[in-house]
């Protein structure tokens, strides 16, 4: 497995386009974004679970159904959520031009926003920039689409990998973008994540790889504790690499998979590094479980603690707000079994061990500590249940982005 | 029903005292108190359910058993948790002497730390100190006890009431102290909440009262999400107010348990309103669900989310945050038959009404918003169902307050 360049247009057969068409209000910022399979393709997809569901997620959802999407047009700027029957029409009306345009079918074609809740979504202007947007669908306009979906992010995140499937003679590639750095959390955020594939899979294989790699990845991302309305993870995979179809489980199914994770990982990873105000990466490992999920939500209670995440801003070795995050978590362990340790680049800090506090220096706490990448690992008992999830520091700068976003 | 001075010594026949031991680094502050009835008490309380408990939580729920503590000792600047066996000896020897000097069983007193986690309780102080402490119990102590149990509390909250039983001849009051800022959370808080009253009351009747009481306040209070180790909330009755004890339910006891129950908001209100950070006091209220228990996990939902809370810090009417938070609460409602309003003692704000946008002015809205109480209604249906939550905004100085709480 090796990662190559170019994100969501590496696979073979993707084209996109980003343009500004005047949804945010900076005269130089791209806002509309298409993404575009030139081949026929199968489709997963994966959904925000808050109940109040951008009209975005309504029309993708029910666009879904098709298993069979190839073309996803995006905006930032605004979230077209809370927008009422009027945001609806609207969210339609984006993929029916599309779909002319690209002369597919609607049922092919989804649709993503993210940005401000509640505001009307200026539909002139999109509709004005969308004939611009598809006749700007090139090989290499992943980056623009990119930036076309950004809001707070502060940093592109996207990837692509390229792999081998044993007895196939072509390579495979999937290729990502994604966004979201306000208003993560488990299950999901107020990202969009397009992920674009030529492998050849079905879609009943292909949401299967989506909803395991989702499980291990974004849904273990907690920023502020806020899930968005407007979460949406979208797969297409066109098939061009000419692979045997899987359409089963079983090793070429199991690299597949594994790739998707890798690249879903990778992503999740970006995104807690960008989280709004972010000065650090958390990464809380909760090893000694009685299983995986026990291990993932001890783990997500700890990201997800206030009191952690200010103690990570400060470079403060506090444990004891580690040891409080488990034990709150509605999970069993034995807190005098459990151990912590701090670790990152500049070392390991164990602090606690089996129950008993260890006398560890302040100054050697700081060192660890004031990395831009830190674990937090906990040993909570003899399972074999182990799991990560990530997360950052609260900062001043979160305060400070989110005390008037809207202005 | 009135409100009157003094604290947890304002029921007859409690005494209190505050001194300084030498636990908090500072050289003027109170850190050990003690609070005592000179007669037998009937005892209810209620305790943290992290799975992770302070010492003094454990011995205090097992001396609770009897349903008869007449005398807490409490301490600040340790939190005694995370502290191992040693931790367990330091919280019973510390009732273990005062059962001593105040000639009652041990079974007769509770123990009470707050402070930072994980630190060894610095025992020589304590039992040096508990002599003094002991002696200077008062029956105007009420205050001394207060400031000793604060942490990072900003100001003093204590409330009594007095309040008349349909055919006693003597009032009954009601006194209480709490202390908590920060690490406030549903079910509870670094809270010690200390109530007392001279009503006579059985045990069963008493622990009734503080369950209904604590669950319409204190457990519907979020400072930051972080539920502490060492939560807990004692009320003792003495009956020297000698009404008829009250041993069942009926218009005595409903008289009592709102009483206690309109105490318990009051601390809660005043908590929140000292949230670490907080610049204003943000109160929930969520009608038309379809229970109480649905409305207040709804109101509980919005006050816990960081975005919502930052929001109020930077008085902005972000309610697309509130129409979120209620959505990922978990509880179902109908988005399109909702409405939310924000207000304050500068007015009131219609900004979204059954599923649509309302416009409204931004500089009216900074009007409303800048004052230090605000409300947020959200009706979400028809329903008979409501409840009110108490939280407040996330500002700077939370996440400086944390950022390095230990040095």
């Amino acid at each position: 497995m090796k990662e190559i360049e170019e994100g969501i247009c590496a696979p073979k057969g993707f084209l996109a386009s980003g343009i500004r068409c005047g949804i945010k209000t900076s005269a130089s910022k791209r806002d509309l974004a298409l993404v575009f399979s030139q081949q026929p393709c199968t489709s997963a997809a994966v959904f925000t679970s808050n109940l109040v569901q951008a009209a975005s997620v309504i029309i993708s959802r029910e666009h879904n159904k098709s298993k069979k999407i190839r073309a996803l047009i995006a905006n930032s700027g605004n979230a077209n959520a809370c927008t009422g029957q009027a945001g609806l029409e609207a969210a339609r009306h984006m993929t029916e031009m599309i779909a002319e345009l690209l002369r597919i079918s609607t049922e092919e074609t989804a649709v993503a926003s993210t940005g401000v809740i509640g505001v009307p979504i200026p539909m002139e202007r999109i509709t004005a920039g969308i004939p611009l947007l598809a006749s700007s669908l090139a090989a290499d306009g992943g980056d623009a689409a990119l930036e076309a979906i950004m809001t707070t992010d502060t940093r592109k995140k996207s990837a692509a990998i390229e792999f081998e499937i044993t007895g196939e003679t072509s390579p495979v590639r999937i290729g990502a973008m994604t966004k979201g750095s306000g208003m993560i959390h488990p299950n999901m955020a107020t990202m969009i994540c397009v992920i674009t594939t030529d492998a050849a899979i079905s879609a009943i294989m292909l949401d299967k790889a989506l909803r395991q790699a989702v499980n291990r990845s974004f849904n273990r991302l907690t920023v502020d504790g806020d899930m968005s309305t407007n979460d949406m993870v979208l797969v297409m995979a066109n098939g061009v690499a000419g692979n045997s179809p899987i359409d089963s489980e079983g090793p070429a199914w199991e690299t597949f998979a594994a790739a998707l994770e890798t690249i879903c990982i990778k992503l999740t990873r970006d995104m807690a590094r960008d989280g709004e105000g972010a000065t650090r990466l958390v990464t809380v490992t909760v090893s000694g479980a009685a299983c995986e999920e026990d291990a993932a939500i001890l783990a997500r209670s700890v990201t997800g603690s206030n009191l952690v995440k200010a103690a990570c801003f400060g470079a403060d070795a506090n444990w004891g707000r580690v040891l409080c995050a488990l034990g709150y978590a509605g999970i069993p362990f034995k807190p005098e079994e459990t151990s912590v340790t701090f670790s990152s680049a500049a070392g390991s800090l164990p602090v606690f061990k089996n129950g008993e506090v260890l006398s560890f220096s302040e100054e050697n706490a700081k060192k660890v500590l004031l990395e831009e990448e830190i674990t937090i690992h906990a040993i909570v008992g003899n399972g074999n249940g182990k799991a990560s999830a990530w997360g950052c520091d609260l900062s001043y700068d979160y305060v400070k982005i989110n005390g008037d976003y809207r202005s």
